[in-house]
């Protein structure tokens, strides 16, 4: 088999929620064949409705199996047993016991996990779009898998135009308990010790705790799954939390144990790969200050581009109790200067 | 004294550093008569050259100790002994400490805490800005003083545009343990425990972690101070996190014990105000693809416009290995079908 096949491979999904419609969705749009199955029959016939694939008719190339993560493990070894000529991926967001159910069974050649990390707050057919993976990671588990099986669903990810990212199954599973299952824990808790504080305390809530508790507001249920499946993992990279939090708690100088931690912090922060992969740049930010009303963010930003400044990011922070929002722009340091004067004479009130 | 003055306080300023130097700029602005001065003669100079105010020749009216938070406490008691006729507040963002060592001196009379809650990732006089504490919450702690004098530091407050929030200054400091220090800590100990992970893991860091770990980004040094000044009521802040995290550590079922936790922490991120002070609204959320080059935002902003839809927090992300980044519209859940349809036909790709 070669990576570039003059025919595409044809694909059937197992499972059409708002994973498993959107990779529909968006195969077709691609011109492939796909066919999709639920074990809902009315979300298989909307999802069937909306394009995202037709009724199986022939032994498909590639099975894709899009159920919840706690049975994904079971729905793979079937539909490698169901269809003994086909390359089975699934979309679970944990990959090191679906890999060992497969191995069990001797079936590790043609079985690939996948990990699209793409996501909404909805969940459903309803919610399927065909473009929700573009531009997002697509982490590929080849584990005991079979070069051809691996390049196929590569060819599925890319076709999805997501970004491949290859690493082994339990090498996944140990990182995402550290920089995604272990930190919603921590959002959570955090959220949670709130609890008892009154209105007015809670009038000196910042953008620091809105963004340490954004994904807080997840679905328990998913996620009481995926802690499940990943719980030793998780359960490690939640003792270094703890003891950090320990440390500081419990140090004779509370002051010099957390400088001690926000320093070994910033130096891992430092390694998160930033904006296209490369080293992180440090911005200017400029804070305006723009009064809540449609059309203000069009008019700064159309003063900003009058100056010929790229935004390299851009966030908006909503004052409490007044009707104007701070709109805060990261730009290149050499030009700053010139855009403060520039939104200045515009009539522009930079606060920052 | 009546709050609506004739003429504006006598202001002096102790500490020229971004805060007190900020403050200096923002009144002279506004026309009142403003001294300052810094124990560094340089800083001084600084301060007063760009306009933060003049040398002192006048008994002050109301003095504004802007120094470190572990000196504020000296600075307050002497600043009130020095100039019997005025009153004092400062500027640090723990009260209780300050409040206890001035009543100790029977000198509460005079004396307001403030915390104005704004500040920039830079300090130091260089980075001043007038405007710093325009629609930012600014704390007064009245404790045992005077109505003229609590009235005097609202108006203070008020004169540089900032929101005033009143509360006592034991219940400041227990309430930003919660919702500002011990956070703090916990997006710091989530950071270290990245720790030992190598780039390939890196790659699957995606969104949520970097919200929960923007603040970890701090200055060591002022956050020891800080954690040292309102070291019980961070520990006991600390501990309500590191129970909830110890209990579905050790839980016997961890994906129970994790979906109660975040059933309570979605309970308390409910009850924190919104935009404008009312309760947080429930915003549509559009993701668009934008190719990552100048104009781009600007474009998309004036398509949006064209169909007046209001935009009511927008956000970027980037996609660390493709030149695209996606733009996250939140808008009226009403309009949202209207406004994917119009940027669809204006050629936008609508992720999700």
């Amino acid at each position: 088999m070669t990576p570039h096949r003059a025919v595409p491979p044809r694909i059937h999904i197992v499972g059409a929620g708002l994973i498993g419609a959107s990779i529909g969705l968006g195969l077709t749009a691609e011109g492939w064949l796909v066919s999709i199955e639920d074990r809902n029959p009315k979300i298989q016939k909307t999802a069937r409705r909306i394009g995202a694939g037709a009724e199986l008719e022939e032994e498909p190339d590639l099975v894709i199996v899009a159920v919840p993560p706690a049975m994904a493990a079971g729905e793979v070894v079937a539909s490698l047993k169901k269809w003994p000529g086909a390359v089975v991926t699934d979309v679970a967001s944990i990959k090191g016991s679906i890999a060992v159910a497969v191995e069990a069974e001797g079936l590790g050649e043609r079985y690939v996990g996948s990990h699209p990390m793409a996501g909404r707050e909805v969940s459903g057919v309803e919610s399927a779009q065909g473009d929700l993976f573009k531009a997002r990671p697509w982490v590929v588990c080849a584990n005991g898998a079979s070069v051809a099986a691996v390049d196929l669903v590569r060819g599925l990810a890319e076709a999805l135009g997501a970004d491949v990212v290859t690493i082994e199954a339990d090498a996944h599973d140990a990182a995402v308990a550290r920089v995604s299952h272990s930190p919603q824990v921590a959002a959570s808790a955090v959220a949670a010790s709130l609890a008892g504080l009154d209105t007015d305390d809670l009038a000196l809530v910042g953008q620091g705790l809105r963004d340490v508790t954004r994904i807080a507001a997840s679905e328990p249920g998913m996620w009481a799954d995926i802690a499940r499946l990943n719980g030793s993992n998780l359960r490690a990279s939640l003792s270094l939390v703890v003891e950090d939090l320990t440390r500081v708690r419990d140090a004779e100088d509370v002051g010099e144990a957390l400088a001690e931690l926000i320093e070994r912090g910033r130096l891992e922060l430092a390694r998160i790969p930033g904006k296209h992969g490369g080293r992180q740049r440090q911005w200017a930010e400029i804070v305006v200050i723009a009064p809540d009303k449609p059309g203000q963010l069009l008019r700064l930003l159309t003063d900003v581009a009058a100056v010929d400044v790229n935004i390299e990011d851009l966030a908006i922070e909503h004052s409490p109790r007044q009707r104007v929002g701070l709109v805060m722009l990261s730009i290149d340091p050499a030009r700053a200067h010139e855009l403060v004067s520039a939104l200045g004479e515009r009539g522009w009130e930079v606060a920052s």
